[in-house]
């Protein structure tokens, strides 16, 4: 016969330890704690907020909807990671930096591992929609000195608020992209185009989330940059134009106050626009 | 321009205040208060265990197979949930019940609403197949008065582990299951089989999970039931076969021990097993 005084029986008030008692001891000692404490918060906002049953049958129904969009081209998860804040907060957690060096920021859905390198100062719009920016800085260490064979990777949309990758049929292929490696100076310089801002996809589950949360889809324009450097560590960021009305409201939460940067007219008759910025890089990690 | 000042910028200290602060003012409050606490929650979790941005990639993938996997004969979120105990925590949250009263239990996914309407005493082992068993007991009110007009609904595994539904070439459509209602006196008697133990589906990402964390997929034997009645709260609850091997640790915490019913033998020479169990309603909420 089972003993019957022995079973750690479900209760409410006990819920997190009746199931978090069921784990082996042999199982991976990371995944223990990541689960008990996934657990332990998981049941801590069920009796939070007395989650309704129509509530938990609507979540399910909305995971399963979310896990339905998700195919090749569209990462519907991802979306939801990323505008809950969840995204930004893992990459917060795994690139705490000292002060002064360049900020990290979340990769997002649109990098390409092998785009075209090109000298400093070329172009990489190859459609040649949209207004023309030059960009231009160093790649320095804390010290101000400048890094050499660092490789900058750069990855923007189009004037229309689209990566090359999401119009294969319209833009060429590699549009807004390019590999830049660093001379002695640690300077960096290319031509593209002022980025303008978009909306995530929002035609899914995720959407449906922004819209009854009140919230909007879009992000303020940005030019991603992925700076690498031999003993370094590695940096994946954004920078974003000062004057975007989306500044302040990232449907991502992917803006720091030190990625802003100015995005400013030429002197006058030039009607190229100009954003400097210097990428600041600390040791990689032993 | 826009006032930088007046951006609540990202910060790993001030998340869940960042992601909050952007639900709009006209928004649902009930949605709203869910969101808040979810956050909440889920931003702790990262922090209490420094979640790693490779931990994140697996839990991305993770939730996109639990999609892919689901379809309309498999719910591989309502198994995520029921094996973290979050579904019998929330069927708790929403069936608290003075002493006395049966306790409730989830309903999971094997119940069908159109079972065939059986007079007192029939049999619902449709295939034969099974160790005979009569299950009989009283619907009754608090008082222990009987309550007429009770419908109760039950259904269960066959003697090979599997419901009807998971089997339909194999198995006699509405095998195991009937609907019965009560007379004056309150009482119900029907005849199945002695309840099985049967592994959940277990060979999708959940089962994975399970193996990960040194847990087996199995329920305890058990007899689905869910009483109506006319002015009581609907009861959706197991009785569990007292000297089951996986009583002490049903993959999906339904077990509850006012729920754990003795299966006995008749007298000498009868072979058909007995199992009783009364079901005591509490009044609906008006």
């Amino acid at each position: 016969m089972i003993d019957r005084d022995s079973i750690n029986y479900f209760t409410e008030d006990g819920s997190e330890g009746a199931v978090n008692a069921r784990m082996g001891e042999d199982i991976n000692p990371r995944l223990a704690e990541v689960m008990a404490s996934l657990v332990k918060h998981l049941h801590a906002f069920a009796k939070d907020i007395d989650l309704k049953q129509t509530e938990w049958d609507y979540a399910i129904d909305f995971l399963t909807r979310t896990g339905h969009m998700c195919d090749e081209n569209r990462q519907e998860f991802i979306l939801l990671s990323d505008t809950l804040g969840f995204s930004m907060l893992v990459d917060a957690i795994n690139h705490r930096r000292p002060s002064g060096a360049t900020e990290n920021t979340v990769l997002g859905p649109f990098h390409v591992a092998d785009a075209p390198r090109y000298a400093m100062g070329q172009n990489i719009s190859l459609d040649g929609v949209g207004e023309s920016c030059f960009f231009s800085g160093r790649v320095i260490d804390q010290n101000g000195n400048p890094i050499e064979g660092a490789t900058i990777d750069v990855w923007s949309d189009n004037a229309n608020g689209y990566y090359d990758v999401q119009q294969p049929d319209i833009q060429p292929r590699f549009n807004n992209r390019g590999i830049f490696t660093t001379g002695p100076d640690g300077h960096y310089s290319f031509r593209g185009i002022r980025p303008v801002s978009y909306p995530i996809p929002h035609d899914g589950p995720v959407g449906e989330m922004l819209t009854a949360l009140g919230r909007h889809p879009n992000r303020p324009a940005h030019m991603h940059f992925m700076v690498t450097a031999p003993g370094y560590e590695k940096i994946i960021t954004h920078t974003f134009v000062d004057d975007d009305e989306w500044l302040t409201s990232d449907a991502v939460f992917g803006v720091k106050a030190s990625l802003i940067a100015a995005v400013e007219q030429g002197k006058e008759g030039d009607t190229v626009w100009k954003s400097s910025f210097d990428f600041v890089m600390t040791d990689a990690v032993a």
